[in-house]
């Protein structure tokens, strides 16, 4: 199986778990989108959900699939969130996410779900968070180079700003920009995510410590299921 | 003197502070624009500053008093910031701030300032922060009602989301929502900063702890400067 393949099995998977009547939180990026699909044919089958979408990209996949859409001011609480992730440290279940800029979203959906169940290819498991993407930082565009400067001052190495392939600067669906900061492995990953929480002008980062409750892992045999 | 006369009092008082050649943040709020048309009457005289204003009504204060304007793409230190606060701890100096709506980007201001110098008239110290007026928090769009449950289930009574005057609901200058959170009086003030910078959604909030380096009070007599 090619990564796509395998991206797919694991997908495939996790839309099982969805039952009727569930309200469920659609990921963002490459592997959401064959669960977005796949949910979609389950529903053109006669499955009765509820979406929220993480992002307007999702959004737009979903409506394509014919999932109805709500929002948090009909439905607080999320049965389950479905979405992938770019680092999974083995051993604790911590996440890296946000190298499609949803983050924030993702983290908000996530946060609001019963059930956070991530799927990744087997490329994505690290034994220390950190030791391949950096951390994907959204902060308001106000002062943002005051903001760079403080989290340089921490230790991380800014890539900064995001820019588009275009080479337009990168803004998220909430009109922040992205600055994508390398710490290299990560010792202690909740006391970063606490001092990156403290800093002002920060709106999220894409440390997701202690919210998966089940990583589906696609390696090229079968899906592996962990769990905390 | 009546409550103005205070301001302004106080507010003259820290204008006095800029020298020539300084970059300076402008506060927002009734106390700031104060002192921002003082800035305005010494640049007249002749003072060279340059200004990195808080809010859109400040920046457009300090343009009708012809302070020339720059931002932190040109000045990422601040040499000196003078803005109000809605209620100041004596012991302490912590601040709340943000009934004005301006809190992400005062904090931003402020915590890039060498001095931070607040300006208030005798009516905001207290003896705990919380005694009288709510902390706004500052919250992303998209799920605040699953914000505003989380900021509930740590015992704020949130008053939810703020409006104009007009009823709709008010918008940032950074686009997000402002929820008006009561704690009553605050143990510790740092601890619940620390709480509310690691809840999802929370853009920002308006405790300021250990932020002030001068608090400039107006009293019916004279100006007391405090500092930590």
């Amino acid at each position: 199986m090619n990564v796509d393949d395998c991206k797919r099995a694991a997908a495939h998977y996790a839309a099982s778990l969805v039952k009727p009547g569930m309200v469920v939180g659609l990921g963002t990026g490459s592997t959401a989108a064959f669960m977005i699909e796949r949910l979609g044919e389950r529903v053109a089958e006669g499955l009765d959900i509820l979406a929220i979408p993480t992002s307007e990209e999702s959004a737009a996949l979903a409506r394509a699939a014919g999932i109805k859409i709500t929002t948090f001011a009909e439905h607080s609480v999320v049965d389950i969130t479905i979405d992938g992730a770019d680092e999974v440290e083995r051993k604790t279940l911590h996440l890296i996410k946000g190298l499609g800029a949803a983050l924030l979203r993702e983290k908000i959906v996530a946060q609001a779900s019963r059930r956070f169940v991530v799927i990744v290819d087997a490329t994505k498991p690290v034994n220390q968070l950190g030791e391949r993407v950096p951390v994907p930082v959204e902060v308001v565009p106000f002062g943002y180079e005051a903001t760079a400067a403080r989290l340089e001052a921490m230790g991380a190495k800014v890539i900064c700003p995001r820019r588009k392939l275009t080479g337009e600067l990168l803004t998220t669906d909430n009109g922040n920009r992205i600055l994508d900061c390398s710490f290299g492995p990560i010792e202690d990953v909740q006391a970063l995510a606490a001092r990156l929480d403290g800093i002002v002008g920060v709106v999220e980062h894409g440390l997701f410590p202690n919210m998966a409750t089940d990583v589906l892992v696609a390696t090229e045999r079968e899906v592996e299921q962990w769990t905390p």
